[in-house]
């Protein structure tokens, strides 16, 4: 016991500010939230503020460093709602500290399952062995049911792998959430039996507490064996919570999570949030914003997410990086050869402008994705 | 019904980015998520997309724009989890948006019971009606509950109001909830008994969603009256979920928020987030670090908060404003001289300076405050 883990910063401090100073005061503020001075225990200072194991000059940004302390892991409580506090409570109100790495010890590491099925689980679910898994999105919001599984079964029936609500289609009064389930998930298994390719549906749960999980109990029962959630939306420990007690595919989505990304001198870095910590919570697949799309991902911060949702992680099974966010057809080849085979590429929209008939769109998709792997 | 809610953005455009252009853009990626001209129904992009209903220039920052955009309250499901994904879900994650204004529909308004007690009733059960409370928090991590209970107790006899636990003690191994609560709470019932002023203990509720409302239960069969929340650690819609089904006292914490204030062109502004819909989820009380203190929110920011926070909402019970973060007792003056009667003002590790007696240095500070308002 008495494991740590480890949480790597990168310091941007202001010019007249110390380093070693605003190392010791994260070490204090995400522990004892004290001055040193008041602490009267030695035994608490040495083991429950947080031990300075590195700090080292960054070349870029100008001026910053990067730092690395140690954190007993009994202060996470081996809880969710902890670690993030311990990781970015209290300092996330202060300036110009970036998270840009986690080393997670055994001991916290069991307490999670992460991802319930995996990479090659959900491949072997869909048939899909050897390439990019082609995902798209139920659109637009005001649509009703039979409208959104009339493109369902269309997708389907081009042969695509995965076809997901849109994150803002919820429970609204022109779009209920039982009705569109029933509805789409009819569809792709109607279409599905023509084509004998298993395409998935994975409604947007997306509610208030009380009715979660009468609404993913409900989608089971009606054959669906994913759901989309948006951690930040929802609460990560609430993702986490269903995804230990309903063992079904989760897909995660970053929407309400982008204030940590905005200036990259502050936040958790891409790879830690929506890789590291999603993957955790129990997320198979995390969807970000692709560089180069109607989003702003760099490619070193892609390849973050990449590494930390594929990379070893304990016993847990390795998730999907899903870029997305404005991607095209066009786009494929290049995709494909910067991230490989395990991954799912998402294109929503472009999708629909590829070809009226979403059937021959998809199909064009599911080609160019495998012509990229022949 | 039909009623819409208003969005108050500010925007800070690119040199070369159309601030039409922009609007239209957030408006149709907060609803639809597709470009207009891929939305075949013309009720779609009349009723779900949202309107654009002012845009105007505004001196700070510079080539900043404010607009209001109006959306139709059924595009929430009246949920909060949809709510926050309509203000800020995707555009979280694009740059140099800022919300600024929120106005909510009686539609909305009357979904969500907001603060179960209010100022009034508040001040009732304490017996402090004509100045701000005096709060303090119980610290640090590592020390044990019959510490902890000491502290707790000397506040009480000083006269405090509330005595909260550090937002980072939660079910640690070497702190375990259900010890410190029954000890804390003990230690304040038994000053109370002996100085006839009610002084309230409030512990940090923050656990595995499995564990919370078992967590809440055994508080409240102890004695306790309110628990400390962080609604970010938790999830928004997981605070208002408890505080809607245990009628207790909230108190918000901001931890793991911040990320929404570092740039002041991005993000939820303060009196938003930590003022109405920390309110609407039910915080009774909102921490928020204070001008001048170790955090960094300006003069403008800490009133728009407290505006937030105590004007009207519906029928919304008011909440305090706790300012808190690094204060002393020497700017008690100051501080009531800004905020007025009905606020808490939050000082932690500076009244274990103030005297080694912390009951001592708490009737100092109750004084402190009185003379403020004699």
């Amino acid at each position: 016991m008495n494991e740590r883990l480890i949480v790597a910063y990168q310091l941007s401090p202001a010019k007249n500010q110390d380093i070693d100073a605003l190392c010791r005061e994260i070490a204090l503020e995400q522990t004892v939230e004290m001055d040193a001075d008041l602490v009267d225990s030695p035994t608490i200072l040495e083991e429950i503020v947080g031990e300075i194991l590195e700090i080292a000059p960054l070349n870029e940004p100008v001026g910053s460093h990067r730092a690395a302390i140690g954190y007993q892991a009994a202060v996470t409580a081996f809880s969710i709602p902890q670690l993030l506090n311990l990781l970015f409570g209290n300092i996330s109100i202060k300036n110009n500290i970036r998270i840009v790495g986690l080393d997670l010890p055994g001991e916290l590491l069991n307490q999670w399952r992460g991802p319930n099925h995996g990479i090659a689980n959900i491949r072997q679910q869909l048939g899909t062995l050897h390439r990019p898994l082609a995902v798209t999105a139920l659109k637009p919001m005001g649509s009703n049911a039979t409208e959104l599984a009339a493109m369902a079964g269309a997708f389907s029936r081009g042969g695509g792998d995965i076809v997901k609500d849109d994150h803002g289609l919820t429970d609204q009064p022109f779009c209920k959430f039982r009705e569109r389930v029933e509805r789409c998930q009819e569809a792709v298994s109607r279409a599905t039996q023509t084509t004998g390719h298993p395409t998935l549906y994975f409604p947007n749960l997306c509610a208030p507490l009380e009715e979660l999980e009468e609404q993913l109990q409900f989608a089971v029962e009606t054959g669906v064996k994913g759901v989309l959630v948006s951690p930040f939306l929802l609460g990560l420990d609430t993702v986490r919570f269903l995804a230990a007690k309903y063992p079904i595919i989760y897909m995660g989505h970053p929407a309400f999570s982008g204030t940590h990304f905005h200036d990259r001198r502050h936040g958790m870095a891409p790879g830690v949030l929506l890789g590291t910590l999603f993957r955790l919570i129990g997320c198979d697949f995390s969807i970000y914003p692709n560089r180069g799309g109607r989003f702003s991902f760099t490619d070193e911060e892609c390849a973050s997410i990449n590494r930390a949702l594929q990379g070893a992680l304990g016993d847990l099974h390795p998730a999907f990086p899903t870029p997305a966010g404005g991607m095209t057809l066009a786009r494929v080849p290049e995709m494909a050869e910067a991230y490989g085979t395990d991954c799912a590429f998402l294109i929503g929209s472009a999708l629909l402008r590829e070809d009226p008939d979403l059937t021959v769109a998809t199909q064009r998709f599911v080609s160019a994705i495998e012509n990229c792997f022949a």
